[in-house]
């Protein structure tokens, strides 16, 4: 496993402030790794409301379809996290894990088993041991405080080389709300509804309908615009909850995500969950660079978006932004192999600032050093003009190195 | 770019025996390689029946819109290849390039323009100098002969590390025919209509439509299932060449696929085409192993196919396979994120004979020093049964290693 921190690592993690109604523990319940945590607990001392978003994987993990079933009722009281073991394809008894750390949970916390939402990252396949959770659980939740953000960020990572937090505020009938939110995950990126594992937490009061509708509306160009390797995981889990102390404080309850009063609030939520997305790909398993892939001109926003992706998840060009290759002809190649609608001739090409094809061919002024010195950049925007609609998308993601396939030809083992 | 062998070439190359009706030269014409032959022609001295599958991709390059609209006429005098240069996404500049390319042949065989046949390949984006070509093709036309098929394999090399040929014989009317075939192509191999480039000829005597026919029929299962990186190129090209010249030793016409008299025929071109199509799996840029994935039990072929390509496709399948991991965890993902229907519970998954998953977990027997046993291999059989239907598919590619990325991280520099 990576133990280098990636260059693109931040600078300094940002300071996330208590938010009111939520406590966190972590603790080494010895799942997997040696002296490290592995194991969080957020627990909301009154029901938070609480929406979220999940994998499309056909085979998903234990603990999202634990969390779906639970999802119905719209109110949490814990959040079990751990690293090491996904309890993904582990049967009836991945089942009886969920179950069961439910169980010690809800005993601990003091509140049902079906307003306990659970997460699992590690390994897929192999049985997960609930009974360590078991022991740790009842401690955790009476140490648990208000200032563990980042210990929390750190206890749910895997092959992440950093802790990713993001912070926010808003205004609710003019009142400052808060907005806290954690993610991981570095390899197996491409979520199609969530990335591997975020949270995000509010003092707003949002009900849980208005949440989901505001969580939904953001996704899509946020998490869901990211990609690593275009791998698909089985355990991607993006859950918001909304604890509303801040009503106490004068912020008045949101019933619906069109309530005017709520627009604040969900562009926080957006900027947040960008801020996260984003620090997902640079901590993208072997990653050297970030590359911002933007494509306009398409024939539709779906179209823009597939294209996108199509050049965002292209190990040729993943590997030439690795060698600072300004190889502008792979683009086309991924441009081409997308399905969708194109006309080589109205093509037009971009690294950073310097236009490198135009109308079906490469730009009469083009310099290779100019396009090279972008690519030796550490942040690297590449775009893509169609020529023939009004499609746009945007995608995040990173190069391939060694360093990938490194890290994956030896993370089991 | 690589010039270490892959450790997976044939340990020797077919004796390609020559074929009436048809002569081959090479030459070194300078387009962009040092001390190597870069031009291939192919001479038919009497009209050849052609047929062909060209990349689906939406930006093809300018020799792919050449053949296909010389397609019509289903008649071959010429084919002319080069290597060093792909002639794609080259505008106007593109197209005047095939066009004297064409005419310089034409004048040189003796035929029109609409008789010969183009393919270039290598860098995407470049401006193809064709009078590089005019001043060679006269000589090369005096001086093909029937045995250079090696030779013509080695001209039309990118980063390929060896020469792809094979030989066949089939029966028409008690009378031996002959197929020789030769492909390129060592990445951007995701073919969806054909493979980089590969070439087939025969002495039989097959109408144009007959070979259309009969090529579309295999190629689905041969060069359409082969993947290295997901890349599907701008140049693919697959044609096939009859010249008929087996008429005189008694190997009557063949004019419909549905002939009985084509049979033996069309099985020998399934067999020429799958051989051609797993070398270029073989020779995958940096690969160290050959993967062949079977999906059973899936709800339809098409379905099977999907979920096939999806494990072929990952790279964190591909670079467990690199690091001889038994990670099937990541088998399940890629089965998960395919999109196609797939009941966690009824899985099952096989690592050569050993069965790694059942029921959904990890199978009761399982043993990691078996699998890992299979790992070892250099070939490796991934088998996935879905449990839910009769759709079959199988898909070769072959591992993801950091000679893939070294590659292709400096391949155009």
């Amino acid at each position: 496993m990576a133990t280098e921190i990636s260059p693109l690592a931040p600078k300094s993690y940002a300071q996330l402030p208590p938010i009111a109604g939520v406590r966190i523990e972590t603790a080494a319940a010895g799942i997997k790794y040696k002296d490290r945590t592995d194991v969080m607990l957020m627990v909301f001392d009154r029901p938070a409301a609480v929406a979220g978003v999940f994998t499309t994987s056909k085979c998903p993990s234990a603990p999202v379809d634990f969390c779906r079933a639970n999802l119905a009722d719209g109110q949490a009281r814990a959040l079990v996290v751990n690293s090491g073991n996904a309890n993904a394809f582990t049967g009836k008894k991945g089942r009886e894990a969920t179950e069961l750390t439910a169980k010690s949970a809800a005993e601990a916390v003091g509140c049902k088993p079906s307003e306990v939402f659970l997460a699992s990252t590690g390994v897929i396949g192999e049985p997960l041991d609930a009974s360590k959770f078991a022991s740790v659980l009842g401690t955790m939740a009476g140490s648990a405080s208000g200032d563990r953000w980042l210990d929390a960020a750190r206890a749910i990572m895997t092959t992440d080389t950093y802790p990713k937090v993001a912070t926010r505020t808003a205004k609710i009938d003019g009142v400052t709300v808060r907005l806290n939110g954690m993610a991981k995950g570095a390899g197996m990126i491409a979520p199609d509804m969530a990335t591997m594992l975020s949270f995000v937490v509010t003092d707003a009061d949002i009900e849980p309908g208005a949440l989901q509708t505001m969580l939904g509306r953001h996704v899509g160009s946020t998490f869901n615009a990211v990609t690593v390797d275009s791998d698909t995981s089985t355990s991607d889990t993006l859950m918001v909850f909304a604890t509303g102390a801040a009503t106490e404080r004068g912020a008045g309850a949101i019933r619906s995500a069109s309530d005017p009063r709520a627009r604040s609030f969900s562009k926080a939520l957006a900027e947040l969950m960008e801020d996260l997305a984003i620090q997902i790909v640079r901590d993208g398993e072997g990653a050297r660079k970030q590359v911002e892939i933007t494509v306009t001109g398409a024939a539709s926003a779906k179209a823009a978006g597939r294209i996108a992706r199509s050049i965002a998840n292209s190990p040729l060009v993943k590997t030439a932004v690795a060698g600072e290759d300004a190889n502008w002809g792979r683009i086309v190649m991924a441009v081409g192999k997308a399905g969708e609608k194109a006309e080589r001739d109205k093509l037009a090409i971009w690294f950073g600032d310097v236009r490198v094809a135009v109308d079906g061919e490469r730009d009469p002024g083009y310099s290779e050093a100019a396009a090279s010195d972008v690519m030796k950049q550490d942040e690297i925007a590449i775009r893509v003009d169609l020529g023939i609609g009004r499609g746009k998308a945007r995608v995040f993601t990173c190069d391939l190195t060694k360093a990938y396939v490194e890290i994956n030809g030896d993370y089991r083992s």
